[in-house]
């Protein structure tokens, strides 16, 4: 049975803040809940910022998902805005807030106390960080800086290309800005396997994002009417508006004030019942570290959907321990546009398991979002992971225009399911031809790791540099004639076995074609045959 | 090791014949196949048949995978098509073809025989059925009878309201015929329970759709240059074109007369290997029943999907039987889109469920496919259904505009891996707001499934027809007058705890909104302040 004599504070009123409050308030009409948030606004649609400054969400009305106001009729709490909490006093079980610009504040009571700060973007300490045309994204008034900022704007320089970064690059364009996109990694979205960004670095560039890979950002400095973004290399990029988005760092400091654990990075350490090391002070959000659902390993994932069960998790667990069903750990699935491709990706990279010395093996597989005979089928790149010896997926990332989010969706749940990588064969998904294909590309991806475990399948991720491999295109004559490959011979599918007398068995082979099939396929003829061929994975 | 002196025979050409052969030459270049196939195409894409006939599909000869030259071209095997089996001595291990048209034939021996001679459409003994208006559809030649009528016709009858049967109804409007839709049952779609049918039903008779439900069809009669369609209940309608899809037969005559074994509906039994009860003749398509993949029980599922895994994995076990993996059995997940709205669902439904009285549970939620504030976003309507006591998720029911595919996909992965309702609460799925929410309608029915079982939640699926209940819309009152309910007072959930005392404790309360989300909300505050109140599921 629910407490219903608690008294509940929550530091924070956004996404893990007011789940907690709305769940402990369903649970209870009696229990007193108190939100404390440091900003004006409670529960706003933070992901949905940069759509407002790009204007494809008009009003701004609809990101304030609940006023202050209206929060607290519908849930029957009391809501304190522009309200810092600035000390916890754990012996007396107490919290110290006080209105913003004010000194004294005064004690809060409480049974319950949910900590739901958030993070906060970073800002590095380079010289000119401190110019007010530098901004960053958190809330609903650094929307409205930057959106009246860029109203003048020609020039954008966005830095970090992660999701926001990706997001505020899209709409900064859409807006008619000149856009450059610095990254100090050698690729975009240094969450994903490089060679998976290939698609969508193209689609930036074709939709005329000045994309700087590799480059660090050194420092600003006025200039006139504008500011130098200097870069690394030497590079200077000419700006009217910087926004950073380079990551974020918990807001930890109220936690860590009170001795309650951190972890290595910063943020609050919590268990599966959301608790801290003090059992009455529950974390929730982005500024905690919770564990990896795949590995158990700590984990920190600030985004909204683990944010939102956190806080709703936490609230169960203060009002009926008995009952509360423990967090199973966070797998990190996220999704992001820009122009005409999405990326996404779910649990682990190969980046990671390297540098986290855990054994792996991939696959690559490349085919339409739907029926390639019914009209608008796009490609999908999807790659899947799965662990050494046991087959247990550990991880997928997917580039393409359409049905991205649904096939890594799929293997999200596959990956909490513990589903192992052979099981994606026989998955039956929803098949019509303007919706998926008999075999979709998630079954291909099973049925590929499936025949690279029994030796059927040679996959190669790149073509060879080495000159003595033979490259061996074979598509269909006309389209090799209409988009030949250079360093590649045409010999179509249909005439290999005819004409393999061509190729030369002592030097290796290396088949190719548009998706990555045939070339399999014709890699299994020449290496039945006296052969060693590859495939070139995901085709073209 | 496979083996590579195996004469393989493969009779029907299509999906699972296709698959078969396709997967035994990659196993080995040495083995010999045939492909037996009745009609003069195989590996022809007969899911797209009815958007050819729309329009929708411009090109016929992309409906064509392969054409039997290039097939056998591809696949280093022989094609004979036109080719009719007619007789298995299975003593001798072989089968007697002859072409179509001819007397005699020849014998082919085999050491392995595959049956995959799909399904033929009913067409039941009615008076007039032979009239050559009347159609079905199973294959190209079938597709360019049907195309060439309806360019003449200007009123088009389709009888059957299944998957092929809202396609054809679909894609006959698109070319501007007058449509009627015949349907025996009470609802469309009757693999899915009746009540999630309505929102399609809606879009069916939006879009010019004459829909007739609980209407036999009892006959056909000329009538000067048209058909009359007489149905039950005297009703009569008139056409020039009339496409029947009322399901399928499975094509057993050859199996049944050589002793194979038969299921109750005549499809030939197969095992997890897809071995009939000859274990050298194998079986895999729509003729076959193999076993439902939750319960165990047999099962035949005429869908594309199993019928590729099905023909691959028979040539997996005849080639090499140590190494093949079992089938895991059919869950049965489809999907439709009539006009602009999909339909779909995955394994049980509640009407099934009854029949074969098996206990289950069911919960029902609607939200929007991706952040209600971005633009664009559409309602979901789900159910989801699970086994009581344990947990297990036996089947889901999805109908809406956009990404009812994915969410049906997401719980199709479930049920593979055999998962619980209560799993669904913390799958974390892509969450970017032109993809999806922090918590996607899935989560909810997991969340709302929870609640259930905890008793939080009480849900009605219709509002009550009982006078003595009062209907409270928990909607902002601008919603409610805009778009009033008879017979509902509004009372909007901000005002709820100060204005309850005008309800009527000894009287039950059903609490209604737009999605069934705050209305649930409206019923926990009004059940701990001692009314009896019931949330109506998925609102309004």
């Amino acid at each position: 049975m629910p407490r219903e004599d608690l008294k509940i504070v929550v530091i924070g009123g956004v996404a893990a803040g007011a789940s907690c409050a709305a769940r402990a308030r369903r649970l209870s009409e009696k229990v007193s809940i108190t939100i404390v948030e440091r900003g004006p606004d409670v529960s706003f649609a933070n992901c949905g910022l940069p759509y407002h400054i790009g204007g494809e969400i008009a009003s701004r009305d609809v990101l304030s998902i609940h006023t202050p106001q209206s929060l607290s009729a519908m849930l029957g709490l009391e809501v304190r805005t522009n309200t810092e909490a600035v000390e916890i006093d754990r012996a007396a079980k107490r919290v110290r807030v006080r209105k913003t610009g004010t000194e004294e504040g005064e004690w809060l009571s409480y049974d319950k106390l949910l900590l739901a700060p958030g993070a906060s973007p970073l800002r590095p300490p380079l010289p000119g960080i401190d110019d007010p045309r530098i901004h960053t994204l958190r809330n609903l008034q650094d929307m409205d800086a930057i959106k009246a900022a860029a109203a003048k704007a020609r020039k954008a320089v966005v830095v970090g290309a992660g999701f926001i970064g990706l997001e505020m690059a899209e709409q900064f364009r859409h807006l008619g800005l000149d856009v450059s996109l610095v990254e100090l990694q050698p690729q975009l979205l240094p969450q994903l396997d490089a060679d998976m960004t290939g698609q969508l670095l193209r689609e930036l560039r074709q939709n005329g994002v000045d994309v700087h890979l590799g480059s660090g950002i050194e420092g600003f400095a006025s200039a006139g009417d504008s500011l130098q973004c200097r870069l690394s290399g030497g590079v200077s990029i000419e700006a009217d508006i910087v926004v950073l988005s380079i990551g974020v760092r918990p807001d930890s400091s109220l936690a860590a004030a009170a001795g309650l654990t951190l972890g290595k990075r910063g943020h609050i350490v919590v268990n599966e019942f959301m608790q801290t090391s003090d059992p009455d002070i529950y974390a929730a959000g982005d500024a905690v570290e919770s564990f990896d659902r795949i590995t158990g390993r700590p984990s920190a994932v600030p985004l909204g959907g683990p944010a939102n069960r956190q806080g709703r998790l936490a609230a169960c667990h203060m009002m009926d321990p008995e009952s509360a069903r423990p967090y199973p750990g966070s797998i990190g699935t996220a999704v992001v546009r820009a122009f005409g491709v999405t990326c996404a990706m779910t649990g682990w990279s190969e980046k990671r398991l390297k540098s986290e010395a855990i054994a792996y093996k991939a696959v690559t597989v490349k085919d339409n979002h739907h029926a390639s005979y019914y009209p608008g089928a796009t490609p999908i790149t999807l790659r899947v992971i799965w662990e050494e010896g046991t087959g247990r997926i550990l991880g997928a990332q997917a580039s393409g225009q359409e049905g991205v989010d649904k096939r890594i969706d799929v293997i999200a749940t596959a990956i909490a399911a513990g589903m192992c990588i052979e099981d994606l064969s026989n998955l039956e998904l929803c098949y019509a031809p303007p919706f998926g294909s008999a075999k979709d590309v998630v079954n291909l991806a099973g049925l590929a790791a499936e025949n690279l475990v029994d030796g059927l399948l040679t996959q190669v991720n790149e073509l060879p540099k080495d000159a003595l491999a033979q490259v061996i295109d074979v598509r269909p004559a006309k389209l090799f004639q209409s988009a030949p490959r250079p360093n590649a011979t045409s010999i179509p599918m249909d005439c290999l076995r005819a004409r393999m007398g061509e190729l030369d068995k002592s030097r290796p082979v290396v088949t190719v074609c548009a998706l990555g099939k045939t070339s399999y396929f014709a890699a299994r003829v020449l290496n039945q045959n006296g052969f060693s061929a590859k495939s070139l994975a995901a085709g073209v």
